[in-house]
């Protein structure tokens, strides 16, 4: 029975981290004295210890406490022994290089399969998908694969924006990458706006917050599915 | 005797194809009557044969013929025997994936080390440095490595954009990509805006066009170099 909490951003502008799930996040972690971080992604290149005190201070809003997981010797083991997982974002290059180097990609597939309560943001949220090919991150290091947890069919496309909004000078639109990652993949991709997110429970996958986000299959039109939607509905 | 222009864009707003370097392509190909166009990259996904067309048509303008590496039987001898190469913009991971497959990336640097002209734009000039670590594209293809040709000491950043012109919605400003990088690698990183490129004779590299390029070396702050400097009295 997953129970997953998978989400576009952190933070939303003008606000402190993770201000607007928090009421979430403590119906979701209701059982959790202390969730497990995991600070790999490093955003900006802070280390694990600056990370883990930002996560730190924010679930003390919600009297839980956190621990990152280069405080254990074992990470497999604080991996098993979690009670919540939270994931962060910054580079998900970065991020899937140590989960391999660290041998706990495969330990923590199966501990999310098995139910503990788990939070991505952005990168965190990357890794949930089949694989991380459609990240917005720069490859500032080679991991040995890109394939990720497959915790859900599909891949996430986080901070996804419309073309329309993004600047000219950026190059290609959100949309056009992705419709070039389908040319050689068929894994559907959703693009989730900033303050969207996913539960999933079980099989069950539902889109959470105000926005609509937008659904890209292979060899088909790209589709904009409403908050509330059950995303197993569509055939992907 | 290196002769390599290496260039942001192919394409510059509201211009055709190519046009604002036709004019020093015409010099910089002069011995050429046919060049060998690499299509590898494949932007939005075209086929070999529509983006080769593309560039068959800019490149009649200046009278010389075009012909791409995919209607060679032997890739490696198309690169030994040309007499010009270009390789054109797209995608990074795609690109470096295809030159590792068809095992032309050895044999494409010592062709250019031995001075044949090149010209590479956008995904054509990232592989110009030591890796493609540096690329904005987005990972729709596992590359059997990150490393590239190596004819210059640094990378580029092509479509270089100053975080002030970057839409809050992009996340990262480029800068901060570039520090993320140094926080795991010493190659310095030349961020490249449109217009501008890149000329190397032997071993003076000069930055041509109107704009002042970025230069970003590991531990230091980042510098603005201005067009006509020569990259090479910059300690990087």
């Amino acid at each position: 029975m997953k129970n997953l909490i998978i989400a576009s951003t952190s933070t939303l502008c003008g606000e402190d981290y993770l201000e607007y799930l928090l009421p979430r996040l403590q119906s979701h972690f209701k059982d959790c004295k202390t969730i497990l971080f995991i600070p790999y992604a490093r955003p900006g290149g802070i280390s694990h210890e600056e990370y883990t005190n930002k996560v730190c201070l924010a679930f003390a809003k919600i009297n839980i406490r956190v621990l990152g997981i280069h405080e254990f010797e074992n990470p497999v083991e604080a991996i098993e022994k979690a009670e919540g997982i939270f994931t962060g974002g910054g580079n998900t290059f970065l991020l899937v290089y140590e989960l391999y180097k660290n041998e706990i990609m495969n330990v923590l597939a199966t501990t999310l399969k098995n139910g503990i309560p788990y939070l991505g943001t952005s990168a965190g949220s990357n890794i949930c998908g089949p694989n991380m090919q459609t990240t917005n991150d720069m490859p500032i290091i080679y991991p040995p694969s890109f394939e990720t947890l497959g915790l859900i069919h599909f891949n996430i496309n986080p901070h996804y924006v419309d073309g329309e909004l993004q600047s000219k000078h950026m190059g290609e639109t959100r949309e056009t990458r992705i419709s070039e990652f389908h040319q050689f993949n068929s894994v559907p991709v959703l693009g989730l706006r900033e303050g969207s997110w996913l539960e999933a429970n079980g099989d069950e996958i539902i889109l959470k917050g105000t926005l609509s986000a937008r659904l890209f299959r292979y060899n088909q039109t790209p589709i904009e599915i409403e908050s509330g939607s059950v995303l197993n509905l569509f055939k992907c």
